[in-house]
């Protein structure tokens, strides 16, 4: 067990550290295409509605488009998932229905155990590029016991924009030493230690499907490295 | 059982609807006072402490000061209350630890139970002027189970501004009849009201101490008017 007396909060990212992103979206995907005929790749399908989520994002983050939130932004990227695909068979009504489908994912085996053990002891707040809506249903749905939601909605842009990281600090009322950042994507951890916060990397190796594995990270660039929040939580001593 | 199918979330003031403000305040004001020799009325001392909201929030919600956080007002409005009792003794590390016991205020006895209730079928999100931090500590400590912690943070300015009731809807992504705003104060209801909002009045008879007692609301003036938590889970049918 290592020792983090300081740390008051943590905060998480979503999309593949606490939900499977890929799984959620193939399932709701299947459920509604299959009874229209289409036989895809499901798990392809949601890959390749996911790919543009860093240029979508980047549009706003770089000011090339206003903040729009990103049920938005899935509903526009579903557009070029379904034509890589095809798929011509959905009206507008049955778009937005697979679009909510990034609302009803399903955390990772080991995150509610996890998060309820730590909650006991940390503030746990969601910083995620979803929109509070967006997190808020799927934590109802779910169980995923959020103190808070914080994140890209409360700031206007989307991670890794510095302000993400900035803002949970201001809005906890702590120190960034004292918030540890829980994520999956090295580029999300490596955003909040270049502000102050400390890092746990959770090792989601399946997140892009069987085969896409990408390596650990080496040991001691992030405060935590762990294969689970219950092993985080373990590491925290709770 | 009066019927609501369309609510979807309900929304919450937070001082003097969840948490009885001025019994918490007493006792953190006799606990940090009296061992230095003090013997004032506690429940006084509280509601001259508390007195100072409205003014003081007034002045942010007429531009005539930037907005800062209610954890701050609350510092400031700490002095003239000790001011009015003649109290000199406090450093400003106690002044500070004792402004943070608004952060260490309980629930009324019927909300703990009420709110896990209406948790199963609705989203229950704080809509305070108090900030983030201090919303989150107070649930910590007492229990209280938010889906969100919505308000006056989040939109740079104090009830009862209709800003802050309109960013229920946004945040939330509904419509303003899908939520309902629960408060023991009609002047938050009534801005509630003005905004579209579903409104249930809580009767707090005994906020602001002994004797203070207003008269209860007409009936149809509030979709909802209940004593208490339970009463409101069981109208709502939950």
């Amino acid at each position: 067990m290592k020792d983090f007396p300081e740390i008051r909060a943590l905060t998480f990212d979503v999309f593949g550290t606490v939900v499977d992103w890929r799984g959620g979206i193939a399932r709701e995907a299947e459920a509604m295409l299959a009874p229209k005929g289409h036989a895809l790749d499901w798990g392809a399908f949601a890959v390749a509605w996911r790919e543009q989520y860093k240029p979508a994002m980047a549009q706003v983050r770089e000011g090339r488009r206003g903040y729009v939130v990103m049920d938005l932004l899935h509903r526009e990227m579903l557009e070029a998932a379904l034509a890589k695909f095809g798929v011509t068979t959905l009206d507008e009504t049955e778009k937005h229905r697979l679009t909510m489908g990034w609302r009803r994912l399903d955390p990772w085996p080991d995150v509610i155990e996890g998060m309820t053990r730590l909650k006991a002891n940390f503030a746990l707040a969601a910083l995620s590029n979803g929109n509070i809506a967006l997190v808020l249903a799927m934590a109802k749905r779910a169980g995923i016991p959020w103190d808070a939601i914080l994140g890209s909605q409360l700031v206007g842009t989307y991670k890794p924009d510095p302000a993400i990281y900035d803002s949970a600090p201001r809005f906890l009322d702590l120190a960034p030493r004292e918030i540890m950042m829980v994520a999956c994507h090295p580029w999300d951890l490596d955003a909040a230690k270049a502000r102050g916060l400390r890092t746990a990397y959770i090792h989601r190796p399946t997140e892009w499907g069987e085969g896409t594995e990408r390596p650990l990270p080496n040991e001691g660039e992030y405060d935590v490295i762990a294969h689970s929040f219950t092993e985080l939580a373990e590491t925290l001593g709770v």
